[in-house]
Formats: structure tokens, sequence, C-alpha cells
């Protein structure tokens, strides 16, 4: 449904049914809120009892009331609840409020016919129903106030399944000076839902984002169509992701929760914004509420201090930013007014440059914004800082940000901070200027982040090992087998009559190998099965036109069928030395990144732990009928190749891809080992 | 090495050389700094013009002076360094701290050497040297403050490579009422490096926690030792997780970064807690300092507001934390007291009994921690917010949180609290007693986990299908073939005798089915490659004897080694309608969880992107040599599929796993569809 809810935020008359003295009485609060926009509108209370209420005279029963009131508000027990709706829309009352509890939600079926029937004449009367079970309205430009606490007025449209919540979101806007244009508490949805009053604030001007906190989609898709629909960011938090929750989302409010995973695919597609938590919530909203977006996820982090700079590249990659190299012209007009320390690259690091002169800030902000390299910009760290020394450096600093607040606006490109005194006076003139400041960079980085969302990022490329110079492939598996690493059986040829020779002796089928190629298997560089002579000879011929190889080898075929291929491997760091490695190896090595790694040499339990350790551990143990695989094989292995690792510091990289490890034992079937840059030959 | 550190964190007598009038220079805050301590020891400011610096005589060199100043202070220009160095250690000065940047870090092997060089002759003399290109020092036992600000005194012991964010975690420090005992600022750890000064914060008592940022570790393994010896927490923040930051450390101080997940295995090893930022440390030091871990990582989440009570569980969750189902006899008691829609099964929801009666708060925490089913528990939400209405209500629930910290500490299990209120005075109160309050949701969970690091929590098992009743195998194969996707030939037998004719029919090698089963695989009732009519013989005999199935399918052999096998499928979610399912299929399918979700129908271009968002997407385009199988009939079978489960509401859940997905086509080798419980028959 899409119904003009005027009567809802801005109702020309007001009644609250179970008004109250008692001030630890929901029927008190409403009343009190409901008395604060009384210069706006007539407010009638209304007790059984009569008497006065809160100074006013209250009314016996709402048929009492001088006039049909456009709005009643319900807040009288359970067993009178039905009763109280039909008196509200015999006296024409075009808008209800349930704050009655105990009804649909309450898990009977009884219960939950009784509160449709309810809604039929409600709808058949031409009047409309928010909750029950819910806890009032809000609306900061009709100065209606009908709920048990005040809200900070603002540009956010609140609807939400839980009244804390909407405090607790209420308390965090005020840190950013935000605050809600209306708030809607559904509850039970049993009239009003989710997607009506969505498609409500949509067109509700003041409403410049839409904030929701719902257990309960109702209609999914309907949802999603005026989620989708409305010209202004979505903001949504839901509950689902975990079994407890779940669990209590169904008796806070006899909710059907969704799976989280459907939830965030739809949300996704409708560019809805998920949050997990109100301090997200919040967050989201300061960046989103500014108007400008990112084309790209390329940004550049702007600090005064090295520190600052590298954490928030590592946070801003991990929120799924980029942060190119900037290129040699951009880097020297950087440069130029700065110290010569400064970092020019990305992060850009002033080292000292805003301590000397304030408006190297806004300086490099604004080459930074206009350079075309990065599509936005993540300041951290300082600035603000220097108002605390004195009023002078206060306004300077001010100026300052007004100057970035210019160029943010000049480059219409997103510049987002975060401040350690990020309520300085500075700070404060960059978010009245639209631009977020944050107190901490996960915050930043994430609103950051949040603004390149639509934007059709680059899929990224799993990392490549940079091509260095291997040792010979046999020197490297004699110098594993000489650690007493088993490999498959394997002879050098150079020539067809070599090749033939050999398979010969290895027994066929065989394995054909080109040597000296980085990738082997992705050059086309290794054969397997070859059946017999004829078939080498064609292989061979085939291989020898297609790469050109300096030489070959001739393999035994591995019971590959029977088993798991690992990748097992070091490499050297420079501050720990030398470090283990394994993983699932074979075509998904690189694709999985199912990797653990560990100090350098590990021993035998050690080792097993590690192996059990992966996320594919169950594949070892015997997955889905399997026999499983020999670990204390693969520990063995692992063990012997950490302390060849370890013991040979002129070994920058080992790597067996795969180690075929099956019920009986482990076989190398592959080995690349690097030298450290300018040592001994590692062979 | 593994010296006394008293000569610089505690000196008898202090220099400053290079101190100065100007107040924009480093030697003008280092002076100030210094006489702040003079109640403490003499200090002696050293200025070659000689004169009176901050109203004080200040000596023209260090020779001059009096006595012999145990700690020298060396904030001269570059070219000065080495010479003042020489001059302090003539003078038998014990401990130098080189503010002075540009040796060591600038890059070029002369200065490095030079520092080396200056480094033996300061270790020669008996002395020890902190930087050069460090910040200064601060001691809180011994009022030393040779730093450019003043920090919060407090337990935590820092060791930093940046200065401002020395600060900003003094700022941090401060909204908690912590603060440091020490600071020391390592700068290019010439001679004094990490793992020193981790041993020596280990044996000094004021320091509880230590805290460290580091961006290069020097000799990491001797670091790792320090810290794994300290009997204190120790927290780090390290950079290097992108390139950026990497580039960026290299260029502050010359750093060797090391790979981050072999710094996060290594500190994991060493029982040291990693954090990724200034504030996440902070949260971290705040529940560290709290004597009490968790034996495992079992919690209870405990709120008054059912909102609250579920954001954080998947919050939790999310943290790696638990959240059991509490038992009969636990929910019952919890139960007593509380209104009538309270949750008690985990999370627990006060559902406004805290608001009836705060002693509902500790009663219901008292009851959780004593009850053995749960570690630890996380409170969430408005806790703390009574105290906003009057002096009364504040005072009632202070008393509340001071019975809330009695329970955590006769029991020795943690509370970790999250508080919109989280300055109110009862959370002030909580966290005088130990109980840390956090401002989020996100940093609480975070907290709680951190003290269930230790523990040997238990392997998740992945999620298994409930056992449902599924359609029978062949009408679920013809429900799918008819709606378009092409099935593997297929015969039901269910004697010896059918057997043999179907395989005739289908032709050798084939696959025998056990029907009936839910992982066929799993449970050893698939068997691929028979060969011929007597391998079939010996194979229908041995699964009748192992599973006695009730009937078979004897199929066609699929060209497993051209292809890939996915899983596609869909669901029936209760708020969004079906919902089109695709992933990696096969025995990979449970183990790598690679899928993705979207509403159905999906369209043909929909399909495509689905597919191409998959982790293992380059699989599909040809991975390391292989041959792209078709995109274009894997997205066609999953269009086909999502039409059928948005068309058809009595089916609850398909499944085809494996599609086999070749160069040429696709194929299901094995279908699934569930019905809606009490649905029409799907068939």
């Amino acid at each position: 449904m899409r119904r003009d809810l005027q009567p809802l935020f801005a109702p020309r008359s007001v009644a609250i049914l179970g008004a109250s003295n008692d001030a630890a009485k929901w029927g008190n609060w409403l009343a009190r809120g409901a008395l604060r926009g009384a210069h706006r509108r007539p407010v009638y209370l209304v007790n059984r009892n009569g008497g006065e209420v809160l100074g006013q005279p209250a009314y016996a029963s709402v048929g009492d009331l001088p006039e049909s009131p456009e709005l009643v508000v319900i807040a009288v027990p359970a067993a009178g609840f039905e009763q109280a709706v039909d008196d509200a829309l015999a006296m024409g009352a075009r808008a209800l409020v349930g704050i009655t509890a105990g009804l649909g939600e309450s898990g009977s079926d009884e219960a939950r016919r009784a509160e449709l029937a309810l809604v039929e004449r409600v709808r058949a009367a031409g009047a409309m129903l928010l909750g029950p079970n819910c806890l009032g309205v809000f609306d900061a430009e009709s100065d209606l106030g009908l709920s048990s606490n005040e809200f900070p007025a603002g540009s956010i449209g609140l609807i939400s399944q839980s009244g804390n919540l909407a405090l607790e979101l209420g308390i965090l806007s005020r840190n950013y000076g935000l605050g809600f244009s209306r708030f809607a508490s559904i509850g039970n949805q049993a009239d009003l839902d989710l997607a009506e009053l969505v498609a409500s604030y949509a067109v509700h001007e003041p409403s410049r984002l839409i904030a929701i906190y719902a257990e309960d989609f109702r209609d999914g898709r309907d949802f999603l169509q005026a989620a989708a629909e409305a010209d202004k960011p979505v903001v949504l938090i839901t509950v689902g992701g975990s079994e407890a929750s779940r669990r209590a989302a169904k008796s806070h409010t006899g909710a059907m929760v969704s799976q989280h995973d459907v939830v965030s695919a739809a949300c996704r597609a409708a560019g809805v914004h998920l949050a997990s938590t109100p301090a997200e919530m919040i967050d989201l909203a300061q960046v989103l509420l500014q108007p400008r977006r990112m084309a790209g996820v390329r940004v550049a982090v702007l600090s005064d201090g090295g520190g600052h700079g590298a954490i928030a590249c590592d946070v801003a990659e991990a929120a799924g930013l980029q942060l190119p190299r900037l290129s040699d012209r951009l880097s020297a007009e950087l440069q130029a007014g700065l110290p010569d320390t400064a970092a020019t690259r990305n992060p850009v690091d002033l080292a000292g440059g805003g301590e000397q002169d304030f408006d190297n800030y806004a300086r490099t902000a604004r080459t930074l914004l206009e350079s075309g390299e990065v599509d936005g910009v993540l300041m951290t760290g300082y600035f603000g800082g220097y108002s605390q020394y004195s009023e002078q450096f206060a306004g300077k600093e001010t100026d300052v940000a007004h100057a970035i607040v210019r160029a943010v606006a000049e480059t219409h490109r997103p510049l987002v901070a975060q401040a350690m005194y990020h309520d300085a006076a500075p700070n404060l003139a960059l978010r009245e200027g639209g631009v977020p400041v944050y107190a901490t960079i996960e915050a930043a980085a994430a609103a950051l982040a949040a603004l390149g969302l639509s934007s059709d990022a680059a899929a990224r490329e799993p990392d490549r090992h940079q091509d260095a110079e291997a040792v010979e492939y046999f020197t490297a598996r004699e110098l594993l087998a000489g650690a007493g690493i088993p490999f498959v059986a394997a002879r050098r040829v150079t020539s067809e009559r070599q090749a033939l020779e050999a398979a010969g002796e290895v027994g066929y089928p065989v394995v054909l190998k080109a040597l000296g190629l980085l990738h082997k298997s992705d050059a086309g560089g290794v054969k397997v099965g070859i059946a017999d002579e004829q078939a080498l000879v064609w292989e061979w011929g085939d291989m020898q036109q297609r790469l050109v190889p300096p030489e070959c080898s001739i393999e035994a075929m591995a019971p590959l069928a029977d088993g798991v291929e690992l990748i097992i491997g070091s490499r050297r760091d420079p501050r720990f030395g030398a470090v283990a490695m394994v993983g699932i190896g074979g075509v998904f090595a690189e694709l999985l990144g199912d990797q653990q790694v560990s100090l350098a040499p590990v021993d035998h339990d050690g080792a097993l732990r590690l192996l059990a350790s992966l996320r594919s551990a169950a594949m070892l143990k015997g997955a889905r009928g399997r026999t499983p695989v020999s670990l204390e094989a693969a520990a063995a292995a692992l063990v012997a190749l950490s302390e060849l690792a370890a013991a040979r510091p002129d070994i920058a990289e080992i790597e067996i891809n795969p180690l075929l490890v099956t019920p009986d034992g482990a076989l190398g079937l592959d080995a690349r080992v690097i030298p450290v840059e300018g040592g001994a030959n590692a062979g």
C-alpha cells in the first residue's frame, strides 16, 4: 500500500487514550510529549477515570471528545485494545498508534487472527494503524513527539523495530550534529509496514536519508522496491546473522527472520547500505548525507606523521579501498613546499610540514583532489590539534578547514577525515562544510569506502610471485630429497631419444614437463597421463614447438586420484627469519588462498597443528567418504622442509607444489628453490 | 641485550642539549618538560649561545656542567649530533636520548655506518642510546616528561615508533580513565631496540600492560621471546598489511617491514594481542587490564530491550564468541521475577524488567555468571540511562553497578558492558570496579573475545542441512529436466539384473548410486568408473550389503576431468521468497563455502554476474592452462532453475550438486528437491 501518511506524522489533532499522571507509565510520557506540540494542534487526554491529567481535564472516553481526533494514540491494557480502536474509528480517527503490547506478537493463532480482523476494520474505515506493540512516532517539522523520549531534530528519517535502539541512534546522531526528521516505531507492522513507511519517507523532503532497524521485513520484495525507488540513501541494520539473534527476534516480535546472506545480496542489488551496529549506522549517515560520491575506489591517504598514515593505509585497504602509487609529476608537485622527509607517493605524509605551515594541509588536499589520480582523500591524525595551543592557532587552522571545504566543493570529490581532536573548532568547521570527521580511522575508512560502493571497482587479481632466478629444477629436487622428502621418479631429458629412454625406465604412463617456466601448468608446460611411446613422441614434438624449453623432465605418474595435493614451502622474512607455510595445493592453491604460516623450523606436533588449522582440513581427514590421507607423512615433509629452510639463510624461498599426500605417504611432484639475491648458490 | 634502564627512565640528573627559548622548537618543549621534574632531579639546559633559557642560566657546552649528567637529551641539528654524543659520553653520561633526525634512517649507507660506529662508542662507554630520530621518553613514577606533550599517568607501558600516535593513544586512554606508566619513542632503534625495551617493561612493576606501535621489529625472534616471557598482556599495532603502508614505513624510518601473515602467526604463538588501530588498542587495554580471563568462548548476552540483544548476538558471534542456548533449569531461574515477555534462552532480554526493578540487572548477571553454562557475560544497551532522570535513580543504579562488580569478583568470570550512556555514574562505577564499559557493541564484543583468545575453542563444524523429506530422485530429475536443464543418462534399478541391463543401455564405464541417502558420497553411496559387467556385479553386491538401499540408479560416466563441478540451487526465504544460489560444487562445496545468492528468478546477465562474483571464478575461465568452461551453459541452467523456483512456491529447496560444466555445456549429475512442509507434492 502507498497511502498519504499525513494523518500520522502531521495530524490536525491528537488524542491520547490511557493518558496518566503516573510518571512510570507510558500514558504519562506520551501525554507529556503530545502537550509539547499543543501550540500546533489540539491535544485531548483520555482516561477512563476522567478527572485531571497533567493539569488538563481528561475525557472518560474517546466518544466524549468535542471533535473527531485525527490521530489517536492507544496505550491501554491489551484487553481493552480492540474496543479502543473501534471507539476511535467510530469517532472518525484517521490514524492510530498502537502502543499496547501482548497482541499479535504473543504467538497464538487466535491473537494473530484477531489482529488481522482489526486491521481490516481499520482499513475499511479509511484509517491506518502504526503498531501495535510499538513505541510511538516523532516528526520534527510538525512538532509531533509521541514517544517516551525526545530526539534531536535533523535530516535522518528513522524507522525502527526497537525503541531503545532509536534512543541510542539519537545519542550517536547528536555527536555529529545530526538528528531525526521523523521516527516511526513499527512494532508488529499489522497495517503500516516497512515498505509503506519507506515509500512515504522517500517523498518526505526533510528526510534526506532513511535509516532502518528491522527484524522482520514482512513483504521483503515490496520493501526492496520501495528502497530502490527512493532517491536518497537507505541504511539498514537487521539481525539473523546468528542462531541466537534469530531466537531473540522471534521472541521479541514473533518476527520471521530472513537468512543473512539473502538480505545482504538483495540489499546490495537494491543499493541499500548495510550496517551491523548503531555506531556504524550513524557513521554511514554522516558520510552519506554529504552529496559527493566516488567514481572508483582509488584514494590517497594524507597525514602529518608517518604512523597515522601507515595505519590508515592498512585499514583503508582492508575496507576495500585502493591506494595507487602517485605519479612522478604529482609527487613532485606535492613535494614543493614540504620538508625533504615528506612522503608523497601515497600515503602522503607532510612529515612536520603541517606544523610548519597549516596551509600545507589545504594545498596538499586540493592538489590530490584535483589530480585525477584518486577518487577521494582520507585525511588522518593531528589536524585540529594546533587549535589546542592558542586562539590564534585555532583561527588559522579553521581558515585552513574552510579552504579544504572549498577544495572539496569545487572538485566534487569527497574528503573524509579522522582526527584525534575530532571535536576541535577546525574539525567542526569541516563537518559544517560537509566534510565528515570521525574519531577513529576505522570509521573514516569505512565511510569513504561506502562512497565508492556503487562503482564497479576492478576485481583484484591474486598476487603473483615476482619472477625470480630459481635454482635449476633437478638441483632443487635433490636438495629437498636430501633433506628426506620423497619425490616422484624423474629423468632430465633434452632430446626425443632421451625422453623415450627415460619413459622406459620410469614406466608408462608418464608425465612430460618443460623446465625453466614459472607456472608450468599455466603455460601448458605439463602434460600428464602419456600412455605410450607413440603418444610421447607426439607430445614431445608439440611441446618443443609451443614452448621451445631448454630441457624437459620425464616423470612417473603419481596416484593423483587417491590423494590430496598440498603446497608446502618456506620464505625468509627480513625480521623473523625463515617461515614455514602449508596450504591446499595444485590448481586450487592460489584460488583458495587456504594457507597457514609459522616460524621455521616447526616440530612434528607443530606441523600437525598447522595442517589441522587449514580451512580445508576436513579434506585431509577423508571428507565425504574418501579415505583419510597420511597426516603423519605430510607433517614429516613439512618438518624436513622447515628445518632445511631454517638451516640455510642463503635460501629465500622453497616451494613444493604439489606435495601429493595419499593414505600411504607423501610425494613431491614439483620443486622450486629461490636463493637470496646475491647469496651463495643454494644448490 | 638486557640492561638496567634506570638511567633512561629514572635518571638522577638530566641535561638538554639544544634547549631553546623559541616556542616552535623541540629544544623548548623538551626543556619545559624537563623542568617540570626539577623537584626530583637537577636539570641542566645547554645552548651553544649560553645566556638564559626559560629563565634559567644555560651552559654553552655539556663540558661546562658542574656534574656528570646521568641522562642527556640531544636535540641539535644532524651535523652536530656525533659531536654532542661524544661530548656527553666524555662527561660520563649513562643514557642518551637522540631527538635529532636525518641520521641512519636517511637511507644512505654512509649514514647507517656512521650510526653503527657511534653506537659502538656509546656501548663501549657503558652507556645506552634511545633513538636517534625519536620523540623522547616519559616515566610517570619518576616525574620524567622529556617529550613534546604531556601524557595521562596510568598502568600502560607504551613503546612507539610514532609520536603523534602516542598522543592519540593518550587521548583515548583518558576516555577510560587509563594512562601511561612509561613511554619510550624508539626511533631508529640504533642501540636500544624493541626487544630490550619490552624485556625492561616486563620487570617494571607499574607497567601492567605493554602497548607497542612498531613498524620495524629489528630482531623479530628476540622481540617475540621478550614478549612471550613478559608475565603481562602485550598489545601490538604494526603495519605492512598493504603495499602502501610498506611504502610508508620504508620512507618514515627506513623500516624493514615484515609480511603481515608472518607477524600475525608469530604473535598468536607468543600470546601477543594484535590491534589494527589506536582505538582498538586502547579498547583491548581496558579489558586486558582487568584480571579475569575466559576458559572458553561461551557467552550470554544480557539486555533490557530486544533490539540491542539481537544485534549484540550477531556482533558477538562474528567476533568469534559462541552463544549457547541456556538450559531449561537456568532459563526458569532467570525468568522468576522478570516480565512474561522476557527472553531467557540467550540472549537474555529483561523486556522492561530492568525498568521495573534495577536489581534485575545484577540478579540476572550473577545468575548467568554462576551458572557454569557460559564463560562470560556481554551486557548491552540501556544500563546507566535511568541515572539521567534523577539523583535518586542514579544512586540506585550505581548500587546495582556495585552488585554487578561483586558478582564478577566472586565468580572470577568476566562481564563486559556496552552502554549508550557509557559515561553515566553507574557505568563509571562499573569501570572503577574492573568491569570494562564501551560506547559501542563492536568494541565490547571484541574485548570479551580477546579474553577467550587463549582458550582452545572447539572448531566449528560446517552447518549440515536438516534432514528433510526430499522428493524422490527421479521425480526431481524429471522436474528439472522439464525446466530445460540437461541431465546425465540414468536408469532406475532395483535388482542386479536390471542394473546390468541399464548399464548396457547407457554404456560402460558407469556410475552406481544408492538412492534415499542424504549425503550419498559421504556414506559411500556413489561408485564411479565401473568398467564392465564383472565389476558392476561386485559393486552391486557390496553396496547392497553395506547400505541396503531401497533402489539404485545406473548412470553414464560424465567427463569429470574436462569440467568444473558447480552447485546450483534455490531456497525459499520467508520474507523474500525464492532465492537462487550458485557455488563451487562436488566435494569442495561445503569445505569452501564459495557461494553467491540472489533473489530468484535471475536473468541470463544476472546469472553471468553471479558466476563472475565467485571467489573461484578464475577456475571457470580456465585457470592455469585449462580450457575455459561454458559460462553460457552454466548461466542457462541457473536461469532455468531460478525460474522454476520462482514459479513454484510449493518447493522449499532445489539443489543440483554437482552440475558439471565443461567447455561444451552443462550437465546435472545429481538432483534434490524438497517441498514446503505440508505443501503440495512438488513433483
